[in-house]
């Protein structure tokens, strides 16, 4: 937990601005100055081309590649995709007197650039000092349309300072992008050209076949002159932009990209289609595309804002959060996940993991019921792949893959993909948390029923009885905590699994009663029986759930009290991070754990566990975690609010909202930590807000941070926008929009409405 | 269990017989009958050429390749060294009248092989019918010298049945032979010619640099005038031979191969070498080889022959090992280890694991003690290696590899290589075991202590204390139980580490009393210290034992006995081999075992054990054995006979000598394995003979196989070669050389001298 911010940006509530180029922090600047839409993501990297450090990525949700591991036992994955770096449509090359423009070797000064929460764009500035003396200001402004998928939009600005002349441009479309972990373009060109006043190419990946057409219009402050330039996977338009001295001149780029993820549509009518969209892009005018962002951003702040006072870091911190978790999914798109990275960059390869039903979902159900079911869907259209993993792994129903991307297994260390269980309880769990927020019937009865059913299964028969225990459980496990290698009756993964077979055995009977029809299409189609139903409810009954009565501590798994004890806090500060610097086996040797695990259920199911059981679980858990995890910190956050513990609690929170800005990590470079972002916004919401949604209906138990002056945020809640602001020395709740609702605030019933209710803060939950 | 021979050679006493040519088994008998001296092997491929299914493998101790892993772990190996596919020295291609010999292609009748046991060498010979209706009888006979490790002898005749004329024939050397794994030659050509008289290529391998010369010199019955031929890492003599119909011709290549593995020689001196051995060698009379080959055998015979009467297959099948194992390792060469296929396959890359200490080194003890003692100098040799693998895995003292060629780890499997403990306890008890049936205490002082410091310092640093039980122990291991993949406190490694400690502590003890310099010398080197002598002495007090005392049962591992229950007899036959049919996670969840654990340790320190404590575990351990490994049955057949169950004993005996021949595994194709034929010695001698090594004296309790008239067998025993015959009615026990000894037969202390002894087989010991 030694971990320090490396504070570098300029704060800014709206904004997140660099002043100053630094080649060195270049790769984490990418990063942070990402710009998504869900459908592709950019980073910040530089349009015009950089020949030092850098890591240009482009990526589009679905766009895959494949690789053959090899591998000689069965039930161990002999493919995993990952995310491919796809075109880099923001290709551009400048030329003034000879001299080309690269941060990398050019003189400028006066560089600054800034990512706006408010217009949700990029924009880069400087002055280029050429060496023969001319000084040029150049502006570069991105952004990637929230409400045109398929629309990026880029325009570049030059204004001389001291002379007037001309400027060489290329600007392209550049599939050449090397994907790094490969080391090479993962993509061959189908087809380029220009079509009414289109410039256009299509390519395809190598193996898995994706195709993707990318295009361009441009728009100019002046008549313009252009030359197709094409070379291997590239085409573009090269000309001359006169330049007057003080006088601003531009071009705008208006990209239209398309996905094919597929493989099934043909080059034919891809083409057509996107040269479509790309003629319609062409007659946009750019201030109303400029405009038209500004407007859905100013919707988003609206229902999805949290303001903190008086701690302008995480003001700035948790707007960058949501502004990045908007921009990495927001449900328009059935079929996309959230990987861990986002569209930010190569690492985790694009994949998701129960990142998504555990930490994200939660964002998304009270910002955005819409997104939140989409995440859902996700797992409903992959439930084939799931069914034949669990073949895979001998065992029946749909097991879940622990890392995916188009829903099969992309998990290439058998440790994790065949031990780890949790991805689909999380699922369960998800269905189950979303459907008890939004009162969504209808999706539980059409797909989360059948899901249910799946997944069940699987856990029936990959569960076994203990020889002595008699209970139910399993074994040869790995639970959240992945520093306890292989071993039997995880807690989190037992207990889980119970739930999982009474909400599955609950919906059940729900449905026989309240939509026999419905049921009967559910059974038909899985061929549910009534023994499994009967087996489920035994194994519930009969699931061990390893616990110490005595302490009331539950034992993270069947021995866990036995494992070796170290002090975390003699581990060297040199031996972090420790998958770096510790042999693989000692990891798991100990009773050091890497991440909340007993902890975690006792959050997911909040209300099931007394306030002396949380106690006494997180005085044992809490001090043997070394949070290796980014995960981590924020769970046990909010336990720490809850009993109490506000000082620790703050301490946990500290770094939640900064942790790319400020790359406490030091691996920001890589890509933002999409999935992390999401527990920032519940280290709020459920930390300090105290808000819990496992209940009859949503309770809170609101603290305040010493350092803030006050915070509001604000959820959607059975299709009522609550805004709760909690001051130094009340709290108030107000439906700002969709009428009232009865929530429970300290313990208490109280129903709030458009007039709203202030209560005063609960005494001694002054945090940190 | 279900193992079904493939019964297809003829049975013979001394000798392996193949009567007809079946393409569908050529590559279990090429490895059926293979050659070797311990320097060098060669599979029984054909000489001549095979465009069919084939393994051409020519094998040098030694030479070995490196494979680069990619791996992101510390503490998990990053290159894995193998043993390398070398020279084809047999080299021959035969054309007569421009038909090419090939057995593939050509009609041949009276196809027949042989390898004979007492003259050491393999002869292949067939009638080959031209098409142009002539009929060519061929002969090959080869054999590798096993007293002088450069030298194979090929001798190759022809006799024209129905024709006179001519055959064309190129012999040569051929880098070119594909290591099938990497599917190339991993061998680059340095240097070739003829000089003196000598055809020589030397060539080195791609990454490791080992060098090799290869060369031979021509005998023929014939002035024949040959044609050097080279081509790319090949040279060789073309010639034609006149043949007289009814008349036999042949010709001898006398082939020397010179290694140097270190890849510290100079081309130059390594070329020269080559050159004198070669010269020397064709000076040699081609009978007075055969002779010599005879002679050598000979003398194996008469010290380590086991007769069977009654049973020819067995007879045979035990003299094949025998023979395959004097092949494979003699002692001759120091640094050289036994792969697990011997000298006869590219399966297992050539490595040896912790069988050569548990499973060859009683052979060897027995009938070959300098042969024993050179397999404990390789673990010398080797200590850097394991005190840099120690380190490796963030430990101290020597960590010896569960898998290597040159005292590398080439494990490439983290959850083998970093969690099974079991082979430096296998040195430790290896050293024990030597010392105490040879008495060798120079080897003991000299390098057995520092061996056994560096591998106790290991296990005190790689094991931990239980927080709950208070005793010592280790954490994250697999033990010989390759089915229980991570476990905490397996009986097997904490009960041997137990014993090492206290071997090294009386080692110790003993050295400083009776060898103060030398133990002074010991101590300087080591740098031991007392507190690491109070350490061990503490450890192995404490050492966690997991034993049910009601039952006596041990547990194989702390929580084996909840392990969920298999009935292995329901398994149906077509899951066989679990490891291609069961899903990888799924071996490991069950009471099911794959070889002896806790039955191993109770035969290694079998007089520590009750015959009751002996019953009880093997009749608990037993019906859940599967015996997935080849090492598997013996130890059980072993422990059958001793506690009285003689069929059960005869059962897992009945593959035992004849794996191979019968091909049971259906893998020999692949090679020989080369330590379960260590094992079936050890059936006979430890099993039926009731030999046991581990207590004041050697002692016996002999019974007989109810199938078998006698048997008998011989064991060299502090320098006295004793002979014990098991007659239907008697034992008898003689000194057939070297004075006299006591022993202990069936509990009762006897003298055992030249004159010989004869008492009553044991009541109740007729085996099944």
């Amino acid at each position: 937990m030694a971990k320090v911010a490396d504070k570098y940006l300029k704060v800014d509530p709206w904004a997140i601005i660099e002043e100053g180029f630094d080649p060195e922090r270049n790769r984490t600047s990418e990063s942070i100055f990402s710009l998504g839409n869900e459908y592709m993501g950019v980073r910040g990297y530089a349009d015009e081309g950089y020949s030092g450090d850098s890591l240009p990525g482009s990526y589009f949700n679905g766009l895959n590649e494949q690789q053959e591991i090899g591998n000689h036992y069965k039930g161990i994955i002999r493919f995993l995709r990952y995310m491919v770096n796809a075109v880099d449509w923001l290709h551009t090359r400048i030329t003034v007197d000879g001299e080309v423009l690269d941060l990398a070797k050019s003189k400028v000064s006066e560089f600054s650039r800034r990512l706006d929460f408010q217009s949700g764009t990029y924009c880069r500035e400087f002055i280029w000092h050429l060496e023969c003396g001319k000084d040029l200001k150049v502006t570069f402004t991105r952004l990637v349309s929230m409400t045109l998928s398929h629309l990026g939009l880029q325009q570049v600005a030059f204004q001389p300072l001291n002379f007037s002349g001309t400027a060489e441009v290329c600007t392209g479309l550049d599939f050449n992008m090397i994907h790094e972990e490969r080391g090479k373009s993962m993509w061959k060109s189908l087809r380029s050209g220009v079509e009414d006043g289109v410039t256009a190419i299509m390519a395809e990946t190598l193996t898995t076949g994706n195709k993707l057409f990318s295009s361009f219009v441009l728009h100019s402050s002046q008549v313009i002159n252009a030359v197709r330039v094409e070379r291997d996977r590239f085409i573009g338009q090269q000309f001359t932009l006169e330049l007057t001295q003080g006088k601003a001149e531009h071009y705008t780029k208006l990209a239209v990209n398309c996905t094919d993820s597929d493989s099934s549509r043909s080059e034919d009518s891809l083409w057509a289609e996107g040269m479509e969209l790309a003629v319609a892009a062409g007659r946009l005018d750019e201030q109303a595309v400029f405009s038209e962002q500004k407007t859905y951003w100013s919707g988003i702040w609206q229902t999805s804002d949290i303001r903190i006072e008086g701690d302008p870091e995480n003001q700035q911190g948790i707007r960058f959060c949501i502004f990045q978790l908007y921009q990495t999914y927001h449900g328009d798109h059935p079929g996309f996940n959230i990987g861990a990275k986002g569209l930010t960059g190569e690492a985790y390869r694009g994949l998701a993991f129960w990142d998504t039903e555990s930490y994200c979902l939660p964002f998304y159900m009270f910002n955005n019921p819409k997104a939140a079911k989409s995440l859902l869907e996700f797992r409903y259209k992959t439930l084939p792949e799931a069914m034949l993993r669990a073949k895979d792994v001998d065992c029946e129903g749909a097991c879940y893959p622990i890392a995916t991307i188009d829903g099969t297994e992309s998990c290439d260390l058998w440790q994790h993909s065949n031990l780890q269980l949790h991805v689909g309880t999380a699922v369960s769990y998800g269905i189950w948390h979303y459907v008890k927020n939004t009162g969504d019937r209808a999706f539980l009865y059409s797909k989360g029923a059948e899901m249910l059913i799946q997944i069940s299964r699987f856990y029936a028969t990959r569960g076994q009885w203990g020889q002595r225990s008699g209970e139910y459980g399993y074994f040869g496990v790995m639970g959240p905590d992945e520093f306890q290698l292989m071993v039997n009756n995880n807690c989190y993964i037992n207990l889980m699994a119970q739930k999982l077979f009474e909400y599955t055995l609950a919906t059940v009977a729900e449905m026989e009663e309240q939509v026999p029809d419905t049921f009967a299409g559910v059974m038909a189609k899985t061929g549910l029986r009534d023994e499994e139903l009967a087996d489920w409810s035994l194994k519930a009954q009969h699931m061990r759930i390893p616990l110490d009565p005595n302490s009331g501590i539950y034992e993270e798994h069947d021995g866990f009290f036995d494992m070796p004890h170290i002090d975390i806090h003699s581990i060297p500060v040199t031996d972090f991070p420790l998958y770096a610097n510790w042999s693989y086996d000692r990891l798991y040797r100990y009773d050091m754990i890497k991440q909340p695990d007993v902890l975690m259920f006792m959050f997911l199911y909040s209300g099931q566990f007394s306030r002396e059981a949380k106690v006494a679980n997180y005085e044992y858990y809490e001090p043997r975690c070394i949070h290796e995890s980014s995960l981590s910190p924020s769970i046990h956050s909010i336990l720490a609010s809850e009993i109490g513990k506000h000082e620790e609690a703050y301490t946990f929170f500290e770094f939640a909202t900064r942790l790319d800005l400020d790359n406490y990590n030091r691996n920001t470079r890589e890509g933002l930590h999409t999935t992390s972002i999401a527990a920032a916004w519940m280290n709020i919401v459920y930390g300090f807000g105290g808000m819990r949604s496992d209940g009859d209906c949503l309770s809170f138990q609101p603290s305040l941070p010493q350092r803030w002056t006050s915070y509001s945020f604000q959820v959607m809640y059975e299709g009522v926008l609550l805004r709760i602001e909690v001051m130094k020395d009340a709290v108030s709740f107000k439906a700002v929009d969709g009428g009232s609702t009865e929530i429970v605030v300290y313990g208490q019933q109280l129903k709030v409405d458009a007039a709203g209710t202030a209560i005063p803060l609960g005494e001694g939950v002054l945090a940190g």
